[in-house]
């Protein structure tokens, strides 16, 4: 377990993979209702560069999105081991003047589905490397299994067997769109209020579009998923995104 | 796939149709909540044309309605190639002092079920031209397909054939409109919270309560249709939607 | 179709009845979160009975109440040929500082179970006359009829003859009221989040209790009606209105 | 009909018994987001407990209680003739600087079950004396009649004589309670969102959990309750609650 | 019952073991939406620090935890007899400047299906001491038991016998985790909006994770468990906690 400067205690990282932190917020804007002061108005920016570099510099993975509609502005999803590091991008964020407006807390995981995988399989789920080159749209939405009322749609009825094959079913929508698609999925049962996180990285916005609604019509959807707010956006290195949802000013 | 100038990388249109974004938002005035500083008063407006102008000048299509109640005061409807094109409108709204309330991202598509139109609707419905004159009465919602958990309301366990069906009932209740209502249905599984954004353009608003009234019955929507919140207003001029929902001073 | 000075592209008006917007919000105060300037203290409600009075010396009907408990200071029932000129009445009212939380958009109509009334009965439900006098207490709440997984809880699964069955019992109950309630229904499928807003003018406010506590027993409420939020006050003249709901100085 | 002086219209009370207005808010802090100015730091909680002083010397019952957690600071419940005077209240607290987060109307009742209760029962629950003495902990929940897809989970399909056995036993679970517990149930269909509203006051914080859980097994609840959010804190005069609520300063 | 200095009225104390107040927050901060003064960029830290250690030389048991996500800053998980000792904690942490987005009242408890455990665990249930060592992770959610429409769904309608027999089963799991995993469940029913709190501190975040996702596929979650929002972060003094979720500067 690896014990960064930033850890004030030393003992926030999973016993393997690593700890993703998914965070998306809005600007403040100098004509915005609470009047960003001129001082600030490139401050905002370059203090929001200034974090997601120091972070990259200790090792974090964070990919900068683009976001697009109401939400929020900004996306970050950032990989690192140490909890305490993710914190405190978070906090850098905040105190550049990012008001956050949603987030997500998960872990990488090898899915109890997958426990016959190749080992450099399983490694690349634990340990991915993102983002993906060529691969501009973005998505985030978490998810459920369903607990339904009746014994036929609810999931955690189900005997590991059955689960199994419908999950075996699942991935190979899923690999129906390889090269248009690069899908992770992250566990956060116990961590945040559904069950997986789903992050999509494609081509095309339509790629993801074609993808999700292929995949609603598998079983293991169509009877047992539950799907929370989708966000979504484009890729592009900070300060790109930067240049693109703040003024021209 | 087009590259415009404000695309920072180049990649983020679909591979056939448009990319469509709804933004419904709120102005600050003079004795709001947050006062806004005199010398704001007539700048946000005239920014807020602005926006729209360029946008319209780099070809994006854009829709302005005056909105009515407390969801929001204007609404935009812009469809583009090109998300990054999107996205820069919606940061100069914002920037001129709009505070988005809601919002839509979806793509035109031609569905499933439409895959035998002659090609002259096919391409109306990837790259319609808007808004329709004569046609002042708006109305956006999103909606879903049920995925209940007995199977008998559970769209996504229905066969092919069976959707297909219910879908060209669904259809024939929608032409009985024709003339008095324009329809756009814009796909958005996998990039907003539904699977479908609906854009309605009627004569008169009792054209458009008529309509979905009796959409209410037909079976694709009494058994398998989920609607999230509707919000409505008049299509207009950019400068008379402003004059309708900003103060005479 | 009437087009009235303030309607800026003419074509914003129902084929028949009237458009009827009921809005709610709150008012700044002195020193409230953002502390009312003192020259605005008294401008406030001095705007507020402007935007009514030239809003009834166009032919507007205002209904204004003073509202209980958390959700709103103010309401307006609003009812008017042309939408643009229910959108100039909520802009007044933004202007002079209301916050709106809370709205409806709905049409006067007469429901397809009540074709046969006599002709005198459906110009009363198009053409209303508000506020019924001696009917101060006042109630405002959306409905739907419920679309049930199941075929039996499904209003839009009926039949027209079962409907109209059901309807006709739910009618007697109210009819129970005549005297001490004053009720109406106005149609807001595809214009608000609701299919229908119900707005009940009492006697005394144990008189909307009784009705509507009634109401739920009769079937077609039992097995069909879905409730929103309920809306609660006093009707009286704006001028009694403000008194009610600003402080004393 | 009481009518009194703060009443414009002399036409909002109940035809028996009384209105009730539970209201919940938060103070303004010095440090807080808007920052109160040094001048209103005192005086918020002088003109709050000149607010309820009026009040109270206009007959109003005024029960005031020190919140727990982040929903309110202060809660009030307010027994009243006339819904104008109680408006008077609100406005009042308002005015001193109380935000409103939450609120109940209701009206006190005799329920259809209770017809055969003793006159003088009757009276406690149409005009009760409230706070009891030395039940400090307070709590507060609205709750509906379920009225579920299914006729066996249908309060409103059920009839009288059955709801009147289940009414019956429920209440037998409360009397294990008494002396404990008060419970005071107050009528709000057509008037709040729920049906009816919970107020009890407890010797213990530990008697409200017991009596509540208990409740839950009983058949009344088990199938046909729902619950709204819950709402604690502890009853005193308004000057102690200031005291534990606003800082030492 | 104890009776603290601080309680105005001598009376809110559970009967029987502790109560509990779950304080979850957002600091002010210098370039956040309401501009933190200067002079209270240092006061907002060490007045938290102060409130803190006040409440524990008083008797309280505070436990502080840095939060990951939108949801919060910090989190406070206070035990103490008297409600009236942990309304102060709070109202001096809201004085500091800190605005609470979440909270939670419960009390410890032996729950019915844990009347024969030898009375040293009862004790350590009723009057834990908290934080464990080495356990940074930590993890609060509510939840409640199924009340469901058909009764094979429903808590409620089990007996007493087949419910024990369950949480026999469920507790079983629970202990798979003894050493990785310390679990307090503390009742809530009729005192917070759902009938019980878990809190979880876990060696690692993954502990948590697998502890919950295990505990899904026992039948008495399986079958009859609902969820509130899960909130995330570590334990650590209040002074590490301040460090990591506030600026350098």
């Amino acid at each position: 377990m690896a014990v960064t400067a930033s850890d004030p205690d030393g003992k926030a990282a999973p016993t393997v993979g690593l700890a993703v932190l998914h965070l998306f917020g809005s600007l403040r804007r100098p004509h915005g209702p609470t009047d960003l002061p001129d001082d600030r108005a490139g401050a905002q920016g370059s203090e929001i560069v200034r974090a997601v570099k120091q972070a990259e510099s200790d090792g974090v993975q964070v990919v900068t999105v683009a976001m697009l509609g109401h939400k929020s502005d900004i996306g970050f999803m950032a990989l690192a081991e140490d909890l305490w590091r993710l914190r405190r991008l978070q906090t850098d964020l905040q105190e550049a003047g990012l008001s956050l407006t949603s987030s997500y807390v998960s872990l990488t995981e090898v899915s109890e589905y997958a426990r016959g995988l190749p080992e450099e399989m399983k490694q690349t789920r634990l340990y991915p490397k993102l983002p993906p080159e060529g691969k501009t749209a973005f998505c985030f939405y978490p998810m459920s299994k369903r607990r339904g009322e009746v014994a036929e749609a609810n999931w955690y009825r189900l005997e590991l067997e059955a689960r199994t094959e419908l999950m075996v079913g699942h991935g190979s929508v899923g690999r129906m769109f390889s090269g248009r698609i690069l899908q992770l999925i992250t566990g956060s049962t116990g961590l945040d209020d559904w069950e997986w996180g789903v992050t999509l990285f494609g081509v095309h916005p339509d790629d993801i579009k074609e993808c999700v609604y292929r995949m609603r019509f598998d079983e293991a959807s169509a009877r047992f998923a539950e799907f929370g707010p989708f966000l979504v956006g484009m890729v592009a290195p900070i300060e790109s995104v930067l240049r693109s949802v703040l003024g021209d000013a």
